[in-house]
């Protein structure tokens, strides 16, 4: 942590600070500068102490602002972590060499909707099922999914096919009836700050995917992450979805491809990307597709439907399953052009 | 809801639009202009039915795009509800002539802090004591609040000096005892769309104070009161907080002090302003404080703190409790500049 | 134009906004819906009035808003004209099934740099040799590039490889200069908005490169071309370069790849992509790069230098000659993977 | 300048880092920290080295970041220059005690607009008179302005009200002609960048008000003002008129008041607010002004025309004379309340 004070600071305010900073037995170390000096913190500070020295610091006087040197988190952190995590569930590995298709539906509507599109995830080298039974919806006047029985529908199509599932969970009530019934879970982006939320997946230690919220910084995204860390869960999937558009006429979110490499720069966690949420016009789909495994990602996360004009959410960002299947043909020579593999 | 075609449409495109309209027994028209046709639906959609017929009718061909002309909100609406709501807590009425400042710390630490603090912003004209005892942190290494020991101490408080009381409920879990210890609700910006938590402070009937999220659109704002007010509850205040900042060097947030007439105009419910997050630096508070109000703020949530140098939370953005005593000299003259009072 | 009443405006309100159109030889007609009148005008509107009218609009009593369904752009609108331009300069094609690659470096600084540059761009594959000789720098204190003596080695550069040249203009004082020395003009994406410039480009019908504004809609973007395509030139090609970033810690700005695909199905033009200035670190710019091909980019335009730690202008970003090789290499599989080709 | 070394950067690295920094003539000093090392500069870093340096050190083996701990403007900062600049023109002062209210038309359209908004400027009290003659739009077929004629009628209204004038200088071809017309300069927000257009307003020493661009930080926004600064020309006012927003449905641009007490903390320079632009919506206008004058601005930028309804532009966004009196009235209540005054 570095100090800077104020160009016209005086003696007795540099020395205020170091000894405020040796109340927490740390040491400082003051280093004149041409204009300005900065003070030092040359121990290692603890995690939980970070935040509270930062603002007592920044409220003295003299002190011109207060810059954190070290990351804020640790256990999500590739520093001290260096090498690839692989999150593996029934056999699916991800962030392995593999890159990893989850498509599905946004809501499960009925059975014969949810076992259409299993089968052609199935059968065209998709290894995840995903089917959402919560629904998080801007208005409360929109379909907000089927509960438990769409989880039961999920649950009888992951059997059927052998797919892993996935299913977003909202509300720590739901968490055992979830993870009862899915194989993964996933934070939704407008939960990505829900802390009590993050805590209970943690402690669950099931795997989960968890979505950047739209206007997190990366930094944040992966304090999401420490979260569910922090609670002994290691089974942590990153996934940008796209973050506040500049422009909203032509796509729902901004798709910020270069979270992958960033955040693969700095995590050890896998990082796939959801590009139908990001595009929110299916037109899309497939070029974001394709972008996101040659940034680098992981995997995608893909909402597609038998029949996208009468779907009850999001239909107009799904896939038909003719494109989807399409899709998959061309993903594979992508993959390759960049030395992974689909399937 | 108008549809507009586009411009190399066929009749046949036209009609089909047309005709799926009407299965939904919505009575729709086509209107030629210069370049392109627009068909428009002259029959009342109901709400639950809107966003699935904006998807289904962007998914169809020939369509270029589709507008709402009618807000997604209704019982939050001005336009259906013309005369401002005043929510009234124990005697104190916000929305009404009255500027209602609401003070306290961001986290309750000790009875010593809380009662520190109480006693000043009780003894200055401020009719609301804010404390947190819940609190959502974006680390995890971070003071995460007293929880029940927070709410005795703010119970105990707000009894000993009259103040009515507000704090952050983060989870449904903790609903019920927050309840019983504190006056009003605060939905945080991060849980702004929480779906089951809204609808379940909205089941409460329990005054909220709803808190805009950082990326959330002026709309997405209503709709998540509109969750509250469809739950029966229409004791809720809108609290704009600050958005996601161009510019992180110098403030947290970017206070955006034009939702205040914008929400005014469009709802009837109350609007107040937190200017500490926004800001993130106690030397702007006054000024924004002040500005608020002149934009015509029904109200402020302001940070203080007995010693802000030592604060377990956002110091760095509390006012000293003689910084308060000055700003609330200062507001009284700003209020009776805009035709309100304080006091 | 589509023009949504006010739930509560009169019949004479709505007369009066139907009166009005006619004052401009337009025909309006009213369609009553659920909950309000729309009026539409049904002629086709003069570009040159729109943007009068639709403020003269909004301004009138029982107004609630103006919608616009046309679009502002016109010329640069695939809607009329369907076929991909294909902008050729010296017997190289942008927007054809080649994938156009240009690299140099951000500021041109010696003959030994530029040449050793161009050297390794030509021998790769790389078209077009890019090179700043005006700068445009945030800071008045920074280098600012070689001017016109710049242009001469870029000439020179351009004749000696075989490579076409392409240099940012700043100011139209240097217009003449600048196309006389080198093949394309680029439009830096500060100068986005800057419409004399713009004006003074279009008329030179000299090929050009647009670069998208870092807080530019795209359709602002597009009306940026249509300064350029209004005055009779039609050799335009748009540069997405990264937009305003939610996060700046780790990246310039957000480079936005759907940006790619929105503005191919909106416009004929072809679109390019600068991974360099958006990354703003040469760590990513091959991922970016990769990725941008397969979102379906024309051509990339990236920054190289012979040794980035001594480069005098954005060396963080650029790639060493050595890491431009390796790209190249990776990047004609890509392109084969997406069905289009490199050299 | 600080240099934080990664936690696994060698002995080596760092002593890399430092003898690169001595080959500058500067002197570097190793802070060995908890978790990593950092590398600071203590000697005084010449401005024209700050940005390549950085760059550089960036680049290096081992480097994880660079921050500057000083800042990149000298003249426009409040450190080196502690007393407020009030810029005086024929002996209206901006920056001072007294608000100074500017307004007038978008764009001068005839002698009998302009003179009639002049008349009501003067008669409530306002300042300066301004007006348009050569416009940026962002559509080519819009009203582009009266050009050097509206000048002349600019010149001629000045002289007739005794008002002091500003216009819009877009391109330096036209500096000469407005200088003889106009009494201070306006950079609009499109050309805050526009560097070769910034000094040459420099060179010109003639009075000017430079707009925040709508995705400048304010430390982008003071180095413009370093621009005309380092040429000589210290009569520089800030305006600040919206950043981009987050929600452009109900306003056109954010209005960041926040930016008012930043920027007079960071910078001795006078700044003003126009919240016509951000608004973008005449109703939004006066609480606007209110809210920025009790933010500490130093005053207004405020569009107003005869008959907004017929505005060739923005007239959405224009008073009415009649709300213009009423909103001067109320600004002096408002002043004083501030502790500043209106005339």
């Amino acid at each position: 942590m570095i100090v800077a004070m104020n160009a016209d600071a005086s003696r007795s305010d540099i020395e205020a600070v170091i000894d405020r900073i040796s109340t927490y037995d740390l040491k400082a170390q003051s280093m004149p500068g041409g204009e300005r000096t900065a003070v030092g913190i040359v121990s290692a500070i603890p995690p939980d102490l970070r935040d509270a020295l930062t603002v007592t610091l920044q409220g003295m006087p003299g002190v011109d602002h207060v810059t954190q040197v070290t990351r804020a988190y640790k256990r999500a952190s590739r520093e001290f972590h260096p090498t690839d995590t692989i999150v593996t569930v029934k056999g699916v590995s991800v962030g392995g060499r593999e890159v990893i298709v989850a498509a599905g539906p946004c809501a499960i509507e009925s059975r014969e909707q949810l076992m259409a599109a299993a089968e052609v995830v199935k059968a065209n080298g998709g290894k995840i099922l995903r089917g959402g039974a919560f629904k998080p919806r801007t208005s409360p006047y929109a379909f907000q999914g089927l509960g438990l029985e769409g989880l039961k529908l999920l649950k009888e199509a992951g059997e059927a096919t052998g797919l892993v599932t996935v299913t977003e969970v909202m509300d720590d009530h739901d968490l055992d009836a979830i993870i009862e019934h899915a194989d993964i879970l996933q934070i939704g982006a407008r939960n990505m700050q829900n802390y009590p939320l993050l805590t209970a997946v943690g402690k669950s230690k099931h795997p989960v995917i968890i979505k950047r919220g739209p206007s997190a910084t990366i930094d944040e995204w992966l304090l999401a992450a420490e979260y569910v860390l922090a609670q002994g869960n290691g089974n942590a999937i990153l996934c940008e979805r796209g973050v506040h558009p500049l422009d909203r006429q032509h796509t729902r979110y901004t798709l910020d491809l270069s979270a992958v490499p960033v955040a693969k720069a700095l995590s050890h966690l896998p990082v796939i990307v959801d590009p139908s949420h990001a595009c929110g016009n299916w037109r899309y789909v497939s070029a974001m597709s394709k972008a996101a495994i040659s940034a680098g990602a992981d995997g995608l996360l893909v909402e597609i439907h038998p029949n996208p004009g009468s779907a009850l959410c999001d239909g107009a960002q799904s896939l038909s399953l003719d494109s989807f299947r399409t899709l998959m043909g061309e993903l594979g020579t992508v993959a390759d052009a960049v030395d992974r593999c689909l399937d």
